[in-house]
């Protein structure tokens, strides 16, 4: 089911129901692009450390724009032992609320947009009508906004003032003492007149309305309700109303839930993430990492300085997680799935020794149909990863004495793959840990190499040609990982680099002690 | 008519020749944004000198992208006393050329994205069939891969190796010897072969292809042509065929004829650029200085730090350019004209004392009815663009003895028009003098304000209620200029301020002073 601004308000009680009834829920997000450094290798070398790797998507991946967010809920039918999904497809984008909010600016990239163009991805759709959102702290300003709208109206005045300016009465600058003048005699004009109800002064600057509310507001407190208004033109003007207490707070009661009621618009989208991260639920995604980095950094808040950090958040924001490309690349999956890309992974799980999952189609909600694939359609990506998934948690049964051929999202057997984040192109490292330390690999068969910008990879075959077979990681055009097969040729190669002039050798225990160093200082 | 990917190449003619024909063009640009600054107004001080409103475009406008570029060019049909023009409207995006171009990034700016979305802007077509373009950098990298691999094709092989590795006969590394020898072996069988016209190798990784090219170049420069060929599982393989020198020509010559037309098409949009450059033709814009910076930064090269070189590069790529914005404000139109917003202007130039201009589709080509407004197309606004100069033009003429009613685009009475661009929202300074140095107005009314964040428009106001009226121009949230009526004023109000904790007033001279001062260290 498509989701676009026109039609999220109507839908919204769906998404909420949909996640309530889930027993899992699985997610995919669709970003304007990856890495807005050189190149995506560079953001993705062999020999990242974990911190390493979160620090470089967190400079160089999180102005891209997540615009397109799949999400797929499954609840299990155990009548009928299959699960019914329900499959929502979100277009994203920050049309600005209004004159007071941030204008957000995010990067495209080339390659990302025209791969997603090649898929027949929908660009108007996301500009035209995507759905806006805000982060926690832009709804705290939106908030703060509305409420000391609310309380100057009132007449708990709290205006910024240079210096020390008397709140009561208001000083008047001499030039505009005149207009007020003539304002107060209208509205005294008014309280004693017995028919008129209601009075629509002449358009006016910001200024002369800020000056004619403090006016009023400290004149009084009651018996009047001062507003501004638009007339045809645009042109704003104050409109003063005759009530008793009982018809003002009616007025404010309404002007307070139109209010929330513009918030809650403003909010948008962010309202599903806070609903999935409030079920505890069981989130799966494929090769998550990136989508999560996305998700908590657009509508939640700034990703932190620190990986720990990030892992603190992101438990909080999404309790249980599930990594479909690390349970692939984990035994029992490793040795029988050799391609982990969510396509072939989704193929691969149809046959012996698993079972294509029994998942049909909620009643009223359009399903995929996985034999003509719509492959990087979110929707579509969070749905196949959700069979991804219940296939692999099923087979998992298997193991079990009895055998079982269903394995719930809440079986203690999957639970080792909770909150493992996959970590891309790491050799030696298979997952983020959320849940405490990273693994620490030795790397003790691998070098660090310095060198001039002309040299290619050839070079540094040749190089190390005396070594045997070698495996290079780019770090970037100057630079680069070279891992031999025995550590105990490390130091050998380490020494006869040592009058070299063009290139430098360092083991890797030495660069990371540098690197640490600059870090310190 | 409407330009995009797939049509591109097939009309490029048709634009030249309109180019050709043409007595003077019309342009106007998409962008994806405008500022990357906090606001726009900070990015369009009322008091900005020309060097400083460049610098901020410089740095704050560059990242979006040009993505849609108007044409219109008109011809002046004599015979029947009316202007032909010719529209074209192209999409623009920097889609990958190969997989050594580099990847673009561009910035989008949601209040922009969201406007162009309420007119109707067609995304999809910019992002999934825009026209790719390289500056003259790019195409110079380009060119000079083709000229590398075609050198090396031919033998005379120049591959950065490190050290001094000697060039013949190569160096293989020992693990790869008996794998080069047995194709030094097939190559052989070939060349003794009766039968035999060609040998297809195995697919093989990008060293071994090296390693191949490196002997087989070295071994037989002559008898034999060596190429790079993909099967259909996108694996890529070594194909050799036995050539005599004819073939071989004739095979270098196609190939080199085919890569010119890569070459073409990667420069892609460039090309109308540089065609409109070369014409050396009258360029018309409306408010066209960031169009100017766009489009030379785009498709030519990087702006230049200086204001004064930018007029270089600016002279050199549009000899000749007219900003109807900047005519609009100027006498005589400055008095009768009260609204130089592309739209108002075309409305108002249809009226007495003005006539609407006589301009017709040229055959072939569908045209734009000025009646149902498609603004900020930007074919369109190029098309209404071109009207609004033929108008003014014209109504200059009623001022020469005898009056004309036509004033062609080489008439020296427009003249004065040339080479000077709009500057928006500056004060007291029209325009950006393209042929010399532009002017230098006094300013001696002017103060620079320093104040807290919270601080208002009000505030300031208040602070010099004593003043009279006032004009403010913010810099950023903590500081602006203030204009007063009377240049006597100034020294009472920096000497009232002296003691002042909160704020700190300067002259406009001793802010220029200081700034001046910070540059030069
Ligand atoms: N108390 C009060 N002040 C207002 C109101 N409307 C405008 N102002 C003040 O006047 C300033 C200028 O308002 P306006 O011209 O409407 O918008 P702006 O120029 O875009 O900020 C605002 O920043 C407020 O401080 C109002 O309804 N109540
Ligand atoms: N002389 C020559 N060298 C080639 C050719 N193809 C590949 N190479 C070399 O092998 C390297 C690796 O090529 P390849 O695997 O095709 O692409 P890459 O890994 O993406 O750069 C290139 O950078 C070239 O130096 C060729 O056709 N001629």
């Amino acid at each position: 089911m498509e989701i676009i601004r026109n039609n999220f308000k109507d839908q919204l009680p769906k998404v909420y129901k949909a996640i309530e009834e889930a027993d899992f829920m699985a997610i995919d997000g669709e970003f304007s692009g990856i890495s807005d450094g050189p190149s995506v290798s560079t953001l993705t070398n062999g020999f990242d450390t974990p911190e390493e790797r979160y620090q470089k998507l967190r400079k160089h991946s999180m102005d891209f724009l997540l615009f397109q967010f799949g999400l797929c809920t499954f609840s299990y039918d155990n009548t009928e032992a299959r699960y019914l999904m329900k499959s929502f497809n979100f277009y994203i984008f920050p049309k600005p609320f209004n004159r007071n909010s941030t204008d957000k600016k995010f990067v495209c990239q080339s390659s990302s947009i025209d791969f997603l163009a090649n898929q027949g991805f929908d660009f108007n759709k996301v500009f035209r009508n995507g759905i806006p959102y805000l982060n926690q702290e832009e709804e705290r300003q939106l908030r703060d906004q509305y409420e000391e709208k609310r309380s100057q109206a009132n007449g708990a005045s709290s205006l910024s003032y240079i210096s020390n300016a008397p709140k009561t009465p208001v000083n008047i600058p001499e030039e505009h003492k005149s207009f007020i003048d003539k304002i107060v005699e209208s509205v005294e004009d008014l309280l004693e007149s017995e028919e008129k109800r209601s009075l629509d002064l002449q358009p006016s600057t910001g200024y002369q309305r800020k000056l004619i509310y403090q006016t009023l507001n400290w004149k009084y407190q009651r018996g009047i309700h001062v507003e501004t208004l638009e007339n045809d033109k645009k042109e704003r003007y104050i409109a003063i109303r005759k009530v008793d207490e009982e018809e003002r707070k009616k007025i404010e009661q309404e002007k307070q839930a139109k209010e929330q009621e513009e918030l809650d618009d403003a909010v948008g989208f962010s309202r599903i993430i806070h609903a999935i991260s409030t079920s505890g639920k069981l989130v799966v995604g494929h090769n998550m990492l990136l989508d999560i980095m996305h998700t908590i950094h657009q509508f939640f808040c700034q990703l932190p300085d620190e990986l720990n950090e990030f892992k603190e958040v992101t438990t909080c924001v999404f309790p249980r997680v599930l990594d479909t490309k690390l349970m692939a690349t984990t035994n029992p999956f490793k040795e029988i799935v050799y391609n982990t890309s969510l396509g072939e992974l989704e193929k691969r799980l149809k046959d012996p020794p698993f079972k294509p999952p029994k998942v049909d189609n909620a009643q009223g909600f359009p399903g995929y149909n996985t034999d003509s694939e719509q492959l990087h359609e979110a929707g579509y990506d969070a749905y196949i990863t959700g069979l991804c998934f219940i296939s692999m948690a099923n087979y998992l049964g298997s193991f079990l004495s009895p055998p079982k051929t269903f394995v719930s999202s809440r079986s203690k057997i999957i639970r080792p793959f909770f909150n493992k984040l996959f970590l891309m192109r790491i050799m030696d490292i298979p997952y983020l840990n959320l849940e405490g330390p990273d693994l620490q690999p030795k790397r003790d068969n691998v070098l660090h190499v310095t060198f001039p910008k002309e040299w290619k990879t050839s070079d540094l075959y040749q190089l190390f040609s005396a070594f045997g077979n070698i495996q290079v990681s780019w770090i970037d055009d100057m630079s680069a990982f070279v891992s031999l097969c025995q550590p105990d040729q490390v130091q050998i190669a380490v020494n006869t680099s040592r009058y070299a002039e063009s290139y430098k050798i360092q083991t890797y225990a030495e660069y990371i002690a540098k690197k640490n160093e600059e870090n310190m200082a």
